[in-house]
């Protein structure tokens, strides 16, 4: 990360380091302080404090929502690991895997209710934006992860529906930061719509990088199990594209792969990437990336403030499209 | 339930009537819909707008704070139902048990989401006294549920530890409604915090009279099954006192049914019970739940507004401690 981008999140980091933790009962904290307290990229406060400084605003008036939005996302994290199962988080047990499901559940809460406390501490002439910003947004991501769930038991699901469901789930956290740094910094609410509707393609954009890398990404620089998302049958970008544009060979080996009739998963990844390749599709998620990165960057282009001011915010975005964050 | 209060939750009942959840995707609203519909007594909306009323407010001005404490309750018995495996929840089926547990978790999350939208629109001057309340609370109650379960697994409980668990748990919701409904009616800090000890105390004296309820009680008139608490070995105030007070043999036999040496769960309840009217715990339960209604009525006392103001929620607490709501 750039030199002063790691400022920054510095900033978070000591502001997050001082909130007390070591509170009874520490049954309750313990999992917090655990999820909370390091392995996290702070990048969703971190463009919250970049938008404020961006539109000339006070760091201080941004730095506990901008930490409430990093709260409520981790608290996110706590409880879809439940629901997906998943073991592992930030190359560590979850808090559902390391302790119980109930404690997930139940820390999980009690870091919403932080996420809000922090949320209460914007100054108080920017709260009621700020909190029904806030209150918008977790409804969207609430939403965005049972459209999720629900695409696991569907037949079909279109691209539009896809994107739409990576946008709630993943793209509207973001986009709210960065709204909510405009709008301590008292921009205009079209310069605020504006940097929001940056964030939100961003944040698109990277969603489906994302898809995009768990096949065609290098493992060993990603961390991640390539194919995973194949392995889970999970209807990704990639999935549905191939389905709808697959000739009646590709279907074939398509449903013999997802419907587990291979069961040797190096096997079953072959296949699919097979006919991924065959259909050009790593070119075409590349694309379709940078269709949503383009309109980002357009938005961006749009704001009118000097360009040495939008320079961290694009480096920030940049980063993240190419994963060296 | 006397007239007058009968007309202060239709308004209630009409307000949450009015709140869309026929809203996509289906799947994480139907649940919501099922928790909120009906059946809730809606007490605690009750006392924010009775409190209102008290200090000559608006009610216009409570009713979205109120119903948003009325939402988070029941997102805490939707998330409660999951830890506690309850299968039954107000005479019907609980929702982890209609559906399942990661709908539970994330119906309950939107929930909760909901409660906050509901608290942000309170009127802007009332805003953030009732936001900080609203996030106080919340935390508490949280922590008041890590309590309960860690008494599961603790050997030894102390009545005082006990009686700030229920305080959490149970008695600060209420406490907080009735204060939010003097906020928004410009109470001076003082006569809110007055309010506040009125219903922390009515609280608990409510939690000691359920448990009391649930093994003195009678099993027609309050549709619970009596001696429920004994079954699972609940550390209720009974439990707690009667492990004090017993004398060696009382002593043999509570270990005796508590360890579940007696597996017949009639037998069970009517051993404990025993040991219960042995100790007079049946009177000395009532006592106590005497004491903090004392206590409760001893700050509404000092609350210096007309009497005649304070009838309705006198009638209110006097009905929820002779459990006629």
């Amino acid at each position: 990360m750039p030199e002063k981008l790691k400022e920054y999140t510095e900033i978070i980091n000591q502001y997050i380091a001082a909130i007390d933790l070591k509170r009874n009962p520490s049954e309750l904290y313990m999992p917090v302080q655990y999820c909370l307290g390091e392995g996290g990229k702070r990048v969703r406060p971190l463009m919250a404090l970049l938008a404020c400084n961006m539109f000339d605003g006070e760091i201080d008036n941004i730095l506990s929502p901008a930490v409430g939005m990093e709260i409520f996302h981790n608290f996110t994290l706590m409880h879809d690991d439940i629901m997906d199962e998943a073991p592992l988080r930030r190359g560590k047990p979850s808090v559902f895997k390391k302790w119980n499901s109930n404690t997930a559940i139940l820390s999980g809460d009690v870091m919403f209710a932080m996420a809000i406390e922090q949320i209460g501490k914007t100054p108080v002439r920017y709260l009621k934006p700020v909190l029904d910003l806030f209150n918008k947004t977790v409804i969207e991501v609430c939403e965005g992860q049972q459209f999720d769930m629900n695409f696991e038991i569907l037949d079909k699901v279109t691209e539009e529906s896809y994107i739409n469901m990576i946008r709630l789930k993943t793209a509207v956290l973001p986009a709210a930061c960065l709204k909510a740094g405009a709008i301590v910094a008292g921009a205009s609410e079209k310069e605020a719509q504006l940097i929001y509707d940056f964030g939100e393609n961003v944040g698109i954009a990277f969603q489906i990088k994302d898809d995009w890398l768990d096949i065609f990404g290098d493992e060993e620089t990603f961390g991640k199990k390539s194919g995973g998302d194949i392995i889970a049958n999970k209807k990704t970008w990639l999935y549905i594209k191939a389905f709808e544009m697959a000739n009646e060979s590709q279907l074939r080996d398509l449903r013999n792969a997802f419907t587990n009739r291979i069961f040797n998963p190096d096997e079953k990844i072959s296949m699919v990437k097979n006919v991924y390749l065959q259909l050009k599709l790593d070119r075409l998620a590349l694309e379709k990336m940078e269709d949503f990165n383009k309109k980002a960057f357009g938005y961006l282009d749009k704001i009118s403030v000097a360009e040495k001011k939008k320079k961290l915010l694009r480096e920030l975005a940049q980063n993240l499209i190419e994963r060296k964050i």
